[in-house]
């Protein structure tokens, strides 16, 4: 079976054509398991099929290194755009992909030898209200600032919803950010019905971040897309940045630039990498 | 560039062919740090190149993940053994393998279909003294049971160098073995000025045996060749097992087949496995 490596801020995945290949449903789960198996299969956060959609331009499905299947992956969605497009399974340099989360926007920056560079994805607007993201408590302002005791300690938390929960907090100091002793207190806090990804954020300028997350289920990633984007969001809300102006997001992945748009809708605009192609012995 | 990923037992590499490839001694390390990273390379526990010798019919180098240089690994001599002869790189079953730990003596088994099952490799004779193993103390005799206060326990440690320092260690039920516990603590004990391989053997009859092995430098893992020598070495010692009969280790990985000869070699037989095989953007 033939296959391409592809990562997008060290957030890596194995590829699969299935205008190419042929898989049956059923072996799906177990396929993703062995794909991502570092020691007996290839080693990455999971698979990703790319495949026809009967109402995008393109389908992808996502699978986690369990065998679960997921929503969706900003960082998987940069891959599939550039793919697509090099491989010629769409023409044009703005199109639909559909997700188990629902349709998606991209648009891909095409260089003069017809290779993508960065890729633009529309993440729709965030979500703000208590019940939608979720968090316990009453009214239906936006969750600005409010505070938690995590640990004995109180934060401050901006309650951002991209699809997936998260919950905001900003520091002075990115370094000294709290990821891995609060990450796992946060994630679990009573607070979050569905549980939540905890970030932390330092604001150098209304254009630039320093981003912190311990995602949900994962702990300590080198990148969260969406996380990122509720980061710019948080930061708006918090009068640090602003809408319709782009800010630079460091993650320890690499960077994004991130606007919340005018129109309420989020783009999240990054790097795409191939890694390596070639044939699994199945 | 080209490579095919391979394993034995679930200790992978990368195999770059230097038959075809041509790789800069000066950028080695960093190559293979790259080619093991799961999340911006392939994934694997280093990477292995086979290339032409002077002095042996093929010639293998080992990179750990962290880009040094290994003497030598049992699992990838396998793979390197069924790359070679399968690539039509040898022509004779039997044949040599330059290492930087020194010469090894690899048997192919192979099918009708011209492909090779399992691999026999000569891994020499067992080192049992004292200075040559090493661990503190005065004579010359083998170290057999001989007693070690760890963590406040007793335990009997046989001691075996297959190149590389063993502490074999007999248990009644493998279950129970204090890998995770006990482990780190043999490994670093002030009787190993070189630290060493701690190993855990339930014996089930002469000719078969249960393993888990905490590694230097590397803790538990799947697999460890030399390691599955030491306990067959180990247990013909204490008389649990007879020198010229072969003995069946079951590691967490899978099977070794392993026979300390009347010569006083040790031989290893088991599996080596391919992955799957493309090309890298460099």
């Amino acid at each position: 079976m033939e296959f391409t490596k592809m990562h997008g801020l060290g957030n890596s995945y194995i590829y699969i054509n299935l205008f190419k290949e042929h898989l049956p449903e059923e072996r799906l789960a177990e396929t993703a398991v062995w794909l991502a198996d570092p020691n007996r299969g290839i080693g990455s956060d999971g698979m990703i099929l790319i495949g026809p959609s009967t109402s995008c331009a393109i389908k992808m499905r996502i699978f986690n290194n369990d065998g679960s299947e997921a929503k969706n992956c900003g960082n998987g969605l940069r891959c599939v755009a550039k793919y697509s497009y090099e491989h010629g399974l769409v023409h044009e340099k703005a199109f639909s992909i559909e997700t188990l989360g629902g349709p998606v926007f991209a648009t891909v920056e095409v260089d003069e030898e017809g290779r993508v560079g960065a890729v633009a994805i529309n993440m729709g607007q965030p979500r703000l209200t208590r019940q939608a993201i979720p968090i316990i408590g009453e009214g239906d302002k936006p969750v600005v600032g409010e505070k938690l005791e995590a640990n004995g300690e109180t934060v401050q938390v901006t309650a951002v919803s991209m699809g997936n929960p998260h919950a905001v907090m900003f520091v002075e100091q990115i370094e000294k950010a709290p990821v891995e002793s609060l990450g796992p207190v946060i994630e679990k806090h009573s607070a979050f019905p569905d549980w939540v990804n905890a970030e932390w954020v330092e604001v150098v300028s209304e254009t630039e971040l320093h981003f912190r997350v311990w995602e949900r289920g994962s702990g300590i990633t080198q990148a969260c897309g969406t996380g990122a984007c509720a980061a710019v969001v948080a930061s708006v809300l918090n009068g640090y940045a602003k809408q319709g102006v782009p800010v630079t997001v460091h993650l320890l992945g690499g960077d994004l630039t991130i606007v919340w748009q005018e129109n309420g809708d989020v783009l999240m605009r990054g790097p795409a990498e191939y890694i390596c192609t070639g044939n699994v012995f199945l």
